[in-house]
């Protein structure tokens, strides 16, 4: 898979706050936005409930550097690179594009995802399939910057 | 149970948008913090997942009238009133006033909802619980206006 | 412009809460989206901020029915239509479809807003735009359903 | 100032995802939460629109690191603490803390603000107000942890 995933999203109305820019939270759900669609590009869903235990992916950091704001109805550009693939755990690297008259670079943000199987109830970090994780490119390290 | 239900929130940054008001999706969240806040003063949570089988309460409709706007940091009392109480659902009213200098109503709203039990992934309109159809006490025509 | 516009947008896992659908409040974002990629269609933003004074459209009354349940991922087809145009005010329709194996209406919303413009910190209804006016087309009976 | 402030709230049933748990970006939310009402302790609103130039303080970085997953109706301990004062700038620290039959740590989070000043629709970073500064206390490399 390549390694560079990108998709696009324009700025929605209500992610703005009071101070006219995409509220700070918002980055975030972007993050997921790429990943989940990610997922999707490999043939599979972030939800994987059809295996048996079923998977899930929860979050243990997550973290944003803003350089510049975003706007309403700004179309973003979300970069998203694997930085790091364990057995157990991902970390992706974001990169947040303003795409208006010119192409600039607005935020860079970063998430490790664990590998959890729901077992009765409880939550239990487990390898993730080998199948996926064939699929896994992990970026250059030019690449990542 | 009183049939007069209130609580207060401030209004959070977050809840702004561009304009510089309280989004106008986020009053059906207020909408429902009142209603769980009511269901904890009864005795229960909303989710009602320790009885065979578990119950819910999807929304089945859902309005709101706005008459003025709220701000960040305003404090907000939702009032909340049953207007009436069928076997297997509830309509509410919500009332919303704004607590700065003087105490002036800023919208009102409507939730209708049906208690559904969860059965093997689908639901299924099912009688509330008869002890807690007791204690909900639907509003005098007076009170709801 | 023809009376019947319409987006997609799929289901992402933010939008969904611990009953594993879509959280009601969302569908109003949804609305809203939908209406300003209507607004975008017609060579406008819904923030009008160009213009002297600068026009805006807050929301005075927002409804809707939910007849299914959206869940993650769902592909979402929203229609929106005009179904009454005021000099000052617009009321829109909404139709929710999900476009998984089947396409299948799940919920209908409505939307009454209104021209106002911001003079020294306050707002006040006025006319909207004769040009915008022009091009905006109330929906058929029929349409409307 | 004493160091170490802290507010509750209860996790509300938006703030959950269809994971059951509280979504990872709602924790950002709660740490402005703490941070808004640390302001309105110190005599202060964030939103500083009444001296001249308006102030205001746009996130630079943030992070959280996440321990246990919150839910629904999960009573919540947010401590904040200013782990760094600069003139320009501050970094807070954040502990969460589900306040339950125990106590338990499940989150730690960090914000980095900047103090700009709103001229003429930018936004310059200037040195905050003295008199805010002088209140502000940074806490000691052991409350730090």
């Amino acid at each position: 898979m390549p390694y560079d995933f990108k998709i696009q999203r324009r700025v929605e109305f209500s992610e703005t706050d009071m101070a006219g820019i995409v509220h700070y939270s918002n980055f975030f759900k972007y993050m997921e936005t790429a990943e989940h669609a990610f997922y999707r590009a490999l043939g599979y869903s972030v939800v994987m409930k059809d295996v048996d235990p079923p998977l899930g992916w929860p979050r243990v950091h997550a973290e944003c550097d803003y350089f510049k704001p975003l706007r309403f109805e700004d179309l973003v550009e979300v970069h998203m690179l694997v930085k790091e693939k364990k057995s157990k755990a991902l970390t992706y690297v974001f990169r947040f594009y303003r795409l208006n008259s010119d192409r600039e670079e607005v935020a860079r943000g970063s998430l490790t995802v664990v590998c959890v199987a729901h077992v009765e109830g409880a939550m239990r970090a487990v390898e993730m399939p080998k199948e996926l994780a064939e699929k896994i490119e992990v970026a250059s390290v030019e690449a990542l910057g």
